[in-house]
């Protein structure tokens, strides 16, 4: 075994130093993981058993109850009515226990070297998406999914102002499978100073085949689906929802913009009507089919320090958590799928969710 | 938007082709997948809300219930008992339901191109513990144990000559959870024709750290996790257990030799004996703390087309599964973990499973 000889104190990370979030590299594969103490209290707090808040007098989203929130940000709410009292459709308030912190720059020195760590430094934001305790996004009016998808363009438009953070994440869990640790139903946006693994993943290979074709993978991904067609969801004029060809959960469904756009900010008013359509008919269909399974939405977009780029296209990627992911998984980075994208597919088409 | 100009007919890959497992590729990110067809008959089947068969005559892995699973390849059992009929101690099997299928070869054609399949081929077996019905690594004993881990590395020693298989990945799986569709303690070995991402960046990240500084990372990391000490769980002449620097689960653990060997197959008669009261204690000090969450356990070993690396170092990797994966991990690669490794480590150490 060989000694270590040079000075290596830098991985002397104690405890005392954990109280903010801190960044911490794994030092043999690229893989951040976000150390945010302050989420857990004693260990068994951490078994989720009963992770979900039920509505009544204790959850926190309930209009009137916005004195157990932090102070809002932004909210669409009647004229006349006053910041963090009732009267509001959507509300904007930073999370309570957030994974990064605005203030974190001074909380936690960097660390270097082998043991590599950082602030968790950044914005992590929650947009209540209704007053009332309801849970999907299909129990929300296509009025009010367009006020939220129109709100996730003004916050990314806002936080790209600060030129330290580099990317903003929108992501939405449903149900306790999913990750929702409050039932109420709400999406989250998460600004860091670092583009994140998975997303500068995709932006390389983009970029490459880009370079490599001269044309945006999304865009020939596309007009391959529209032209195979065994694979398609839903159409509208602006939009296209398919089983991607090599889904990691069954029933996975992409809702891509037909005309190419890197970011989710150039978005319009009209096309943010007409996504809410298409992403609710989405939902609507893989409830009906699964029986209103827990499930996840992302939003894959361009990175705050690019803009209107050719070889991206952004899109929402809506993953239903009817699989556990298990040691094969963990182990490969391969995933098991027991659901053919062609059958899936076939099956969410089909589904009527008017009846 | 670009029209495709090409044949781009290799996309066509239709539902008629999915009936044996199909290794599918993400053509943006570098992403496997296995459409395995028939492990779920109907859509609704695919909820896993009671996904674990309980004892009594329904359990096929119980003794007595041998007919109820494939024939076996391997099994410890009393002197004049017959294959496939009880009086055995541990018993290996084919996997019912394969994620990959060792005649898959002939079943599915290969694509080439944007949209990348390859048949399903290769072998998956499950290696059942206990011929009782108990749950997890806890509930046997540590002779059993032993003849378990030994078993993993006979399979893996018996695999790695079908020069087809380049990666024998073992893992368990504990608990609904952590993704066991039977309760039964039972591990499992996939062996694959390629070597999985997540392995084949562990291995390429060892071999450039081994490059660079002359010495294998784990050896270092050991060497390290020593001198600081507030990150180790347990300790034995042969291994040490401890709670990585950037964990991506809370009280997540890991088992590593201390002498260097890069392949699981390298296991010693006695080393067996040892790792499996390593294993043992450090799953029954995570039992203690969490009340018996789910977790799974992954043999990180080195591929089978090299032995004997200077730069790799075999360990097994320990995920209590008490926290969820939500919409943050799938979309960013990274992990948001509450517990800081320091802190449960301490926890670990001071957990007396005795009492």
């Amino acid at each position: 075994m060989p000694e270590p000889t040079e000075d290596r104190s830098e991985f002397r990370n104690g405890p005392e130093r954990c109280d903010a979030p801190e960044f911490r590299k794994d030092s043999i594969v690229d893989r951040w993981v976000i150390i945010a103490r302050h989420r857990a209290e004693r260990p068994h707090e951490l078994v989720e058993s009963t992770p979900q808040r039920p509505a009544g007098s204790i959850c926190p989203f309930c209009e009137g109850h916005e004195q157990q929130t932090t102070q809002e940000i932004l909210a669409i709410r009647a004229p006349g009515t006053q910041p963090n009292t009732p009267g509001w459709n959507v509300r904007v308030v930073p999370n309570k226990y957030p994974a990064v912190l605005s203030n974190a720059e001074e909380a936690v020195p960097p660390a270097a070297g082998f043991y590599q760590s950082q602030p968790g430094f950044g914005a992590h934001e929650v947009i209540i998406e209704s007053p009332r305790h309801v849970i999907s996004t299909t129990d929300e009016s296509v009025e009010t999914l367009t006020e939220v998808l129109w709100i996730y363009r003004q916050r990314l438009i806002e936080l790209r102002r600060d030129s330290r953070l580099k990317y903003g994440l929108i992501f939405k869990n449903v149900g306790a499978a999913a990750g929702a640790s409050i039932e109420h139903t709400h999406s989250q946006l998460v600004a860091m100073p670092l583009v994140p693994t998975s997303v500068a993943e995709e932006l390389s290979a983009a970029e490459h085949f880009y370079r490599a074709n001269g044309r945006c993978i999304y865009c020939q991904l596309l007009a391959d689906e529209l032209s195979f067609g065994q694979r398609i969801v839903f159409e509208s004029p602006g939009f296209v929802a398919f089983c991607p060809y090599a889904p990691r959960f069954p029933f996975e469904t992409w809702i891509v913009p037909r005309l190419h756009a890197s970011h989710y900010e150039t978005l319009a008013e009209g096309g943010a009507a007409e996504l809410a359509m298409a992403l609710r008919t989405v939902v609507a269909k893989i409830e009906v089919t699964l029986a209103r399974p827990a499930y996840n939405y992302i939003i894959h977009t361009g990175s705050f320090d690019t803009f209107g780029v050719e070889h991206y296209h952004w899109h929402i990627e809506i993953i239903p958590r009817v699989t556990k992911t298990a040691g094969f998984e963990w182990g490969t980075g391969f995933f098991i799928n027991p659901m053919p994208p062609e059958e899936a597919a076939g099956v969410l088409r089909a589904c009527d969710t008017m009846s």
